[in-house]
């Protein structure tokens, strides 16, 4: 089973990689581009007996940190 | 508009923060994950007339490496 987790910041958790790239697509004459927040994409293959409650598990230990990030998990 | 940019990094392309990960939730105890591939995800605020050709432009400009990495757009 392929999984795709997204982790990205929480509203409000301040986002200097984000800011970086905002700041650079301006410089590059890019126009109109009002917010840009970074995240992270994690693709896995997991056996397909793998419950939800691992996945979440992953998520919680590993992948996110709960604290300023959330994560949504998606099977493909 | 809202863009959701996804970044990964070719087929064949080493990727050390997606053995970093395997190998960390190897040792954490969860078994049965095969492969691990990071990637980054980007997510955008635009102008609703930002064209197709403009958003390409970015992503091979600024967001994307196109000699290592693949990207994906995704309007939401």
């Amino acid at each position: 089973m392929k999984l795709r987790i997204f982790v990205t910041l929480k509203p409000g958790v301040l986002d200097p990689q984000g800011r970086a790239i905002h700041h650079a697509l301006g410089s590059l004459g890019f126009a109109g581009v009002d917010d840009v927040r970074a995240g992270k994409l994690i693709e896995m293959q997991v056996a397909d007996d793998t419950d939800d409650a691992a996945i979440d598990a992953m998520c919680r230990q590993l992948l996110a940190n709960t604290v300023i990030e959330n994560y949504r998990v998606e099977r493909a």
